[in-house]
């Protein structure tokens, strides 16, 4: 990733510099939000994260790998309680903010190029959405089965996402139905973050229902045993290896 | 103005009505900034504006016209102090934003488009950074002159301005620098403004300095009498008519 392309990290390693700073995801179709909690969310203490995580944290066991760490909150909450924790982001200046607060174990490494050089975990953590780095079909059963490569007997992923169809949103309906149309999943979205100067490359990024997320992990050798859905925006699905 | 180009207008439409709301400012070099207060400070009662705005009102007389009114704010604080006000704003929403807020005579127009059938003013106020309105060189003078026309003698402009030399962000520099290699004012920043699907057209909006806006002003009919700068990030121009 080039300097110029580091647009997430620059965010959060702005926001610890200097407390400030918001979020731009801009969609592929010209879409743009501006999310003002973004880079506050994710140096969060345990006690404000969405009430599904801290429910799915109990079900944390053993080794773990933290998949885009961002800030570093998952990885420190579980280090403190005494796991080996491994944690993962694809931009440097992000894994550094996350070297930086205390993460033992960081590795600026993309989702897709973990392998058993990490060595083997029990939990795979994908907390702020980021299940929705599986992007889609086809790539989201071959990575999920490259996750079990790396993991133990009796492993689980806890997989953060929003279901897309929750929405009142007229435009995202249409981008639902025009995704369809190209035969992309409806919560398939194409976007690039930006920040000042910085923009990242455009990426997929899925937002997927507990339906489609149990489909996707069918015969990639997990199933989707347990949705913790707590009435927010945000659900955990916890996927177990079968 | 189509209503997909009306990103500003939806952006104070839809913090009138829900309270949220970013402004998203793009610059044509890919340039990009979210700012928090934007719809916020467009609805800020009097004792909430720019120390500099404050002072600048004692000098404010007789029939006003209000440029770029947006949410109202300066029209109503006017008005209610017994000036007849005439607000105008190229946005259809925030005009009639303005009006639902109480603001008595909205026009929805184009800043290039002012004449005499708006009858004659004593005060025209650019408030909010709005003497960015006039553009650059030549639209600057040109627009200056037609506001001469329609402004009865001893008229005054108030005119808010940011002085774009004091920044320390070595980007705003470069493009100060890119600017002028192409025969531009520095602080003349080409920018559109985003919000959800709505984007307006790129438009042209400067910054100037106290400097530059006395050299503007000459041989148009108007000259930098005062400029109130209570070491703010803006100041207000004073401009009186010749």
């Amino acid at each position: 990733m080039k300097p110029s392309e580091d647009a997430y990290g620059r965010l959060i390693a702005g926001y610890l510099e200097t407390g400030e700073g918001i979020e731009i995801v801009e969609r592929h179709d010209g879409f743009i939000n501006a999310n003002p909690h973004g880079p506050a969310a994710y140096f969060f203490p345990f006690r404000k994260w969405p009430k599904a995580e801290r429910t799915a944290m109990r079900l944390a066991r053993g080794r773990v790998l933290d998949v885009g760490c961002g800030a570093g909150r998952v990885s420190l909450y579980l280090q403190e309680r005494g796991h080996e924790v491994v944690g993962i982001d694809l931009s440097p200046l992000a894994a550094e903010v996350s070297r930086r607060r205390g993460v033992k174990d960081v590795r600026e490494l993309p989702v897709t190029r973990v392998s058993r050089r990490l060595g083997l975990f029990d939990t795979i953590v994908m907390f702020g959405n980021n299940f929705g780095l599986v992007g889609g079909k086809p790539r989201a059963p071959w990575l999920l089965r490259r996750f079990r490569s790396i993991t133990n007997e009796g492993a689980r992923i806890l997989a953060e996402s929003v279901d897309p169809y929750k929405t009142d949103n007229p435009d995202h309906h249409a981008y639902h139905r025009r995704n369809r149309r190209r035969g992309r999943m409806a919560g398939q979205l194409r976007i690039r973050i930006r920040y000042g100067q910085y923009t990242t490359p455009w990426f997929d990024y899925l937002l997927a229902s507990p339906d489609e997320m149990a489909r996707l992990a069918k015969g990639s050798g997990w199933e989707l045993a347990d949705v913790i859905d707590e009435g927010e925006h945000v659900y955990v699905g916890v996927l177990e290896r079968v």
